[in-house]
């Protein structure tokens, strides 16, 4: 019998070189159940934005003869001293707010919206949205955040900015029902118009701004929308538990209740933060949800604004992914995903009265897995595996706060940062190579941002674009 | 009237060179009441290991002249797009320990201490203490921690590796009462000898374990050897409410109490965690402790083991001093204050279920002055003074993660990291250097470490150094 002739010689495809070739890493992959396993001295094959292989290198290399490469690239990175990962999700960020970063500090949620945010918003411009959500990106790809969900205004702007960066986006304009049918018809119409754009990396989504800002018709056309057009919502609910008891007070049912009652757990939907759900009443609608609900935790604001963190645990059990988050930097301080990641592993514990739960490997799952899934990409990213997106950081971990290493993945959640990652990479391209920037000028911005923020920030005119009842 | 005489002229002191000249940095500096007050484009002089001066360059440079620098020095940082800090403290960490990061995770207090940590620390050699020690070196140098007080086993390695170092530390002994009187005399004979070495660089103290591994007529000899030699005393009590409920129900006192029978608060006292404090009961005695006696919280761990925090609001009422600490990197994970002083500022408000509380610049008054003083150092260190030791660390705030600014004291707790750290100088000597350190070697430490590892996680002997009942 004749061997069959090898893969190089039958596939024109592994005959071309590849893009990019990632050796000598450790590479974190999911086994068949989605358990982690980590490949040492592995290399990473990425061609036409996709990743082609991870293999450890001994096979890779098999039957190639000494001295000879296992593939040819056009681009190569030595991994050696770092750890491959899925390049981290930002499920839930209004990233030109970093404009406001510490702006308004130490304060409860009503008076930060209605006496701080809300005003200064109402002085917004394109502009401002573009410088925003231009330095964001920089600080996100620093961070090892390959993907950001975003939801906020002007969002043609955060589009363009995500094209120019490199980075995938999942975009959603945010509306109100104060501002009329306008606003829905104003998301639906950058939904449709951009989803696809910037060769694909740019996902749409409808975002109306929450329960207690969209009202209950409004709420049920989004799902109509959606239902229609083949989209995510994505949108906050039960932000706290004061929300959650304002809700019931107002009309007997709880944010998810109304969620359901509109229709929206029936349909892909992205729940914001859900600190204040109510575990008796709220995982029984989730668990009838028959479209893919999933939730973002963004667990620094909730301990900034001494909130209850989200009930992971819960939602687990109901089978609801929950994906890391840092919401925006206005609130947060920071859009560092991996922080959120240390913080979710050690808020989770305290939370649960369990030192044993939220392990470093389910921290880990949530970056990964569940992130991609919360943003409706739980095929495309989220895994270091043949057919994905080359949506990859590598992390270093030399430095003298990591080593020694006894546990991989605790030396990742708990001692690692994000300023370790050194290299990100999106569609195969690189963005940051040993934490240079390749496409955002950061001074640039940051001066050019500085000249807006005055009247940026200036309060006197007694505006607010909204009111915060919760 | 004839003008005096300029300092420079008169002051032979004044008319040598300085050793070193900070300039173009934004100084965290302290006013009369201790409220921090950031002095723009600052010009920090140094001279034999002292601050001479911090003052607005606009003030240094008075008198002199066009392109006449204020001061002549042997060394120049430009300190342009960096905030100089009074250098941080870890008040509370095992160095050592760094060598078992990530070997025992996701556990409960018992099982870390009874089923990991104590058989494994029966395999301590003097080798892995130094080596761990000195990989700890590193890492604080890098997080801008400038002296750490360390607790534990084979202190003349520490001290050592302290010298060579070129940190500042307060170093213990620690010893059980398990060990008989020779634990205690150890610890004596340690403090002794190794005070006021390496350039003054290194005090030391008493370091009896804690009150449920240190007997009561142990812990009053303590206090009657501190009082005689004027020392601190740093010791671990209530680390959790566990802890107090046993003392109460052994013998019907918490462990503050047993700290002030035994004579404890009558002397210097650095009080590791107090997790587990009865406020009740505690704060009166606290308040009548005629030593000065301040606290150390580590928050990181006190999350993973799903511990109560400390309640840092209840002892400020009571004029104890909290200073910022990272325990060791076996529970704790790193050796970063940075993260310390900013869980402390969210845990805190999380705690108090008030988001106004534990303000950004209430956590830089934990991580400078606060610190200080709980460590014994209150009047050398802590704050950027003239008189005060040069122990300075520069940080950078043009990252993407830090701009832009609109509260610079939100900034460096909330945004920045101890990877923002640039430059760390002790006494006036530069560690770290644009994030290179000076006096380290990792990459052989590393290895040194690592070739001792498999012997030292050896439990198969079944001993273990103590065991931890709480």
């Amino acid at each position: 019998m004749t061997p069959p002739p090898g893969p190089a010689a039958s596939d024109p495809a592994r005959a071309r070189p590849a893009d990019l070739l990632i050796t000598g890493c450790t590479a974190l992959t999911h086994g068949p159940q989605g358990a982690i396993v980590f490949i040492d001295d592995a290399t990473i094959v990425v061609r036409d934005g996709l990743i082609v292989s991870v293999t450890a290198s001994g096979a890779a290399t098999a039957g190639t003869g000494p001295g000879v490469g296992p593939e040819r690239a056009a681009e190569h990175i030595d991994g050696r001293g770092t750890v491959a990962l899925p390049g981290l999700v930002n499920c839930h960020t209004h990233t030109p707010m970093v404009a406001l970063r510490g702006l308004a500090e130490d304060l409860p949620a009503h008076a930060w919206f209605n006496e701080w945010i809300w005003p200064v918003e109402s002085n917004l411009t394109e502009r401002v949205v573009r410088l925003g959500a231009r330095l964001a990106c920089a600080e996100m790809i620093r961070g090892g955040v390959t993907t950001f969900a975003d939801h906020y205004f002007a969002m043609d702007a955060v589009a363009d900015v995500t094209e120019e960066s490199g980075l995938r986006a999942v975009l959603g304009q945010a509306y109100f029902s104060s501002q009329g049918p306008e606003g829905r018809a104003a998301s639906l119409d950058f939904a449709l118009r951009r989803r696809g754009t910037a060769g694909g990396r740019v996902t749409t989504c409808l975002a109306p701004h929450a329960p207690y800002t969209v009202d209950d018709a409004d709420l049920a056309a989004t799902a109509g929308l959606a239902r229609e057009h083949g989209l995510l919502v994505h949108l906050h609910a039960a932000e706290n538990r004061e929300q959650t008891d304002n809700s019931l007070a107002r009309h007997g049912r709880t944010p998810i209740e109304v969620l359901e009652q509109a229709g929206l757990l029936d349909v892909d939907l992205l729940i914001a933060h859900a600190t204040g759900l109510d575990t008796a009443r709220d995982l029984p609608a989730l668990r009838r949800a028959r479209g893919r609900v999933a939730v973002a935790t963004a667990p620094r604001g909730y301990l900034k604004f001494a909130w209850d963190t989200t009930p992971v645990r819960a939602l687990r059990e109901a089978g609801i992914p929950v994906g890391l988050a840092t919401d925006g930097a206005a609130s947060n301080n920071t859009l560092d995903v991996w922080e959120s990641m240390t913080l979710t592993a050690l808020v989770q514990k305290h939370a649960e009265h369990d030192p044993t739960w939220l392990t470093a490997r389910q921290a880990l799952d949530h970056a990964t897995r569940q992130s991609a899934r919360a943003v409706g990409l739980g095929e495309e990213i989220g895994s270091l595996a043949a057919g994905r997106r080359a949506d990859i950081v590598l992390v270093d971990v030399t430095g003298p706060h990591t080593q020694p290493v006894h546990d991989l993945a605790a030396t990742l959640v708990h001692s690692a940062r994000s300023a370790d990652v050194r290299t990100s990479v999106v569609d195969g391209r690189v963005l940051m190579r040993d934490r240079e920037l390749l496409t955002v000028d950061v001074p640039q911005t940051v001066r050019e941002l500085g000249e807006l923020l005055p009247e940026l920030i200036d309060r006197s005119h007694g505006r607010r674009v909204q009111e915060y009842e919760g």
